[in-house]
């Protein structure tokens, strides 16, 4: 189950502010896991307001269809998280696990149930015992506090190998405000929603519908353009509380010209967050970053990014340092999308190695190559059709993800 | 580059008749490989008719084109194929290549170089070079002969670990007809086409738009069903020929209801052709059936089967022998096709181990585990919602996967 650290884990761990409103605690609850902890609760003041996006699976969690419905509502008390089992597929049991952690942690918090958001990740398919979840309930509030985050990172870690955190800060009016964000996720990533699970947490005061509309924009080029393996889980969560609590003026226009540094900030930690996804993908030894340009549209370059960053035969050219650019062909003929053989030139690097449709003469299989032995490669891809534009994050695939997900149920 | 034959290979080969009005020879012509043949020339008599099916992909190879628009005059006198070096995405120098190819063996049948019909296998954007295969053409012309096949099967593998040959016989009016049929394929396989490359023969007399029709929908539940990575090949060509020797009367109307023995003679041959494919998956060792009942259509169970089949996680839960029907549901919710969790029922082998949402109380996990260690694992998927049916073909995902596709520029 212990894997190392993956080699394209972030160097540094920033600073993670406190977040006025947000208090939390872990716990070690023995779900699955020994010797660690797996359940993260989060303590919101009154008057939060929360946003969210989730997995389109058709087979989506219990936690999931309960967050769905509370989201209605706009207002939340608590997040409760538990790693080890995903609480899905579980049938009436499933339901009831779910009403059950969530009445307990609102007698709690003294709050309504709907108030309560859950999230569970782990193993799909097994019963999860709502007791063990509660039990550790009075304990861990009794020791409520704003911080540190990287706890909070750790508590919902599964085959991650490393904790993932971001943090950002952004002026509304005349007032700072915060954003702290943890997630986690390493294999089935993919599109619609990207991580299994992040929550992001900040102390500006922002009207949920407004809140939604910022997030389902900040998805689009963050946690929906990242892909490990192209698989979707049925727990996939985002959420954003806003607590309100840092004296910023309140939003409830969208199209209020304050939330523009505000924007900007959760875009960034979203990204950030994405972005370290990716660099965790099971067995990763590389961070892919596949360019599209010169596409009939956005859609249509986003189609084409991800069946390059999704191809087996690009991932494993990548895992073996193989400046294979046919496979770059294959891979964008295949998208089904509008493209010009004839047109088409791809860049590893700083190096073209294809142009109007053949390989470049002026080639340096050299550079090509001394590019594809870094930790970080960049592919760019130009059409020649349009001015659609788009970037996926990937990572490479590895004997280790055969052997990680061939041993582990996940 | 060598590998090991497929555990999964075919125990016997099939006698393989010859095909009146069809004789070939193979030949070393040193494209790439060292020590073996690459270079199939197959010579068809006077008013052979043909029928073929070509990859979707938007970056086809210039062989592809060229068969393409060959077609279009139904008629055949020679296939000339190649393996080692693929002539896609080569630009003008490709399509000189196949021009002069064309030539070339259109001056020795003594033909149109239309119907020369050509396929190339191998190496994507690296330029082949046509006097190579020009060269070998005079010695293979006059070693013409009707078998062996298996030598024909050989001339064309890349990374296939086995040579892939079928044969059927039916019967049009009262006379006997054969069929024999070649393919090649183990990585890059996925529907639309599914092989990269197969060539049927008949001594059949049919008419090129029948013919048309009839491998048109041959390929539905066959080489559209096998996925191997979900990758598609620029090169993918399927070919039909039909010389007419046999005597047999000729058919030029689809509802000819002499037709029926042909149809399920051709369907036979290409479903073995396709399923001796999926065996040969790149670092197979397992050969999956997935096989989803109860869809709303047969076009969604295709969708949802070809999710499952394609999903790396359920095709290493499947390398590690792991009755992991978690990954069965998240493969089923990701496909986007309507499924009702709570309808949902999975087997593995004969083991039931989810229904109604939830694992199946009577789920024997040693009877599920028993069949995942055996070599042919059956994945059945039951909706519950309509009358929808499909079967698709795939293997496992191996770490030798990775390590063929990591070290090959393929």
């Amino acid at each position: 189950m212990a894997h190392a650290v993956s080699p394209l884990a972030p160097k540094t761990v920033p600073d993670m502010p406190a977040v006025p409103g947000v208090r939390f605690a872990t716990a070690a609850a023995g779900i699955k896991y020994k010797g660690r902890t797996d359940v993260l609760l989060v303590a919101l003041d009154e008057g939060t307001e929360v946003a969210g996006v989730f997995t389109t699976s058709k087979c989506p969690s219990a936690p999931v269809d309960w967050c769905r419905r509370s989201l209605a509502q706009g207002r939340a008390r608590a997040v409760l998280v538990n790693s080890g089992n995903a609480n899905a597929f579980t049938g009436a049991k499933g339901v009831a696990t779910v009403e059950a952690t969530a009445a307990g942690a609102g007698a709690f918090v003294g709050c309504d149930p709907a108030e309560i958001f859950l999230a569970s990740t782990g193993v799909i398919g097994e019963p999860l015992d709502a007791a063990k979840i509660v039990a550790v309930l009075p304990e861990a509030a009794a020791r409520l506090a704003d911080g540190p985050w990287i706890e909070a990172a750790k508590a919902i870690m599964t085959t991650d190998t490393f904790p993932k955190v971001a943090t950002a800060k952004a002026r509304i009016g005349d007032t700072e405000v915060v954003l702290c964000g943890i997630a986690k996720g390493a294999g089935m990533i993919a599109p619609d929603m990207a991580t299994m699970l992040s929550f992001v947490f900040t102390d500006a005061a922002i009207a949920a519908p407004v809140l939604q509309g910022l997030l389902s924009a900040a998805v689009v080029d963050s946690f929906n353009a990242v892909t490990v393996d192209g698989d979707t889980s049925t727990s996939d969560t985002l959420l954003l509380f806003a607590t309100g609590k840092s004296g910023a003026p309140r939003i409830d226009d969208p199209a209020d010209p304050r939330l523009g540094a505000f924007r900007a900030a959760l875009d960034a930690v979203t990204l950030d967050l994405a972005r370290q996804v990716a660099r965790d993908g099971e067995g990763a030894r590389k961070f892919v970053e596949v360019t599209v340009e010169g596409a009939v549209s956005k859609a249509s370059a986003r189609r084409i990014a991800m069946s390059v960053a999704n191809s087996p035969l690009v991932k494993t050219a990548v895992a073996g340092e193989d400046a294979n650019w046919g496979r770059i062909v294959m891979a964008v003929g295949k998208a089904g999308e509008p493209a010009d053989r004839d047109r088409l030139a791809i860049w590893f690097g700083e190096t073209r190695v294809a142009v109007d449709g053949a390989r470049d003469p002026d080639y340096s299989e050299a550079a090509a190559s001394a590019h594809m032995q870094g930790d970080h490669i960049r592919i760019r891809i130009a059409l020649g059709l349009g001015e659609g534009r788009d970037t996926t994050y990937t990572c490479d695939l590895t004997k280790e993800y055969v052997a990680i997900n061939g041993d582990y149920r996940s």
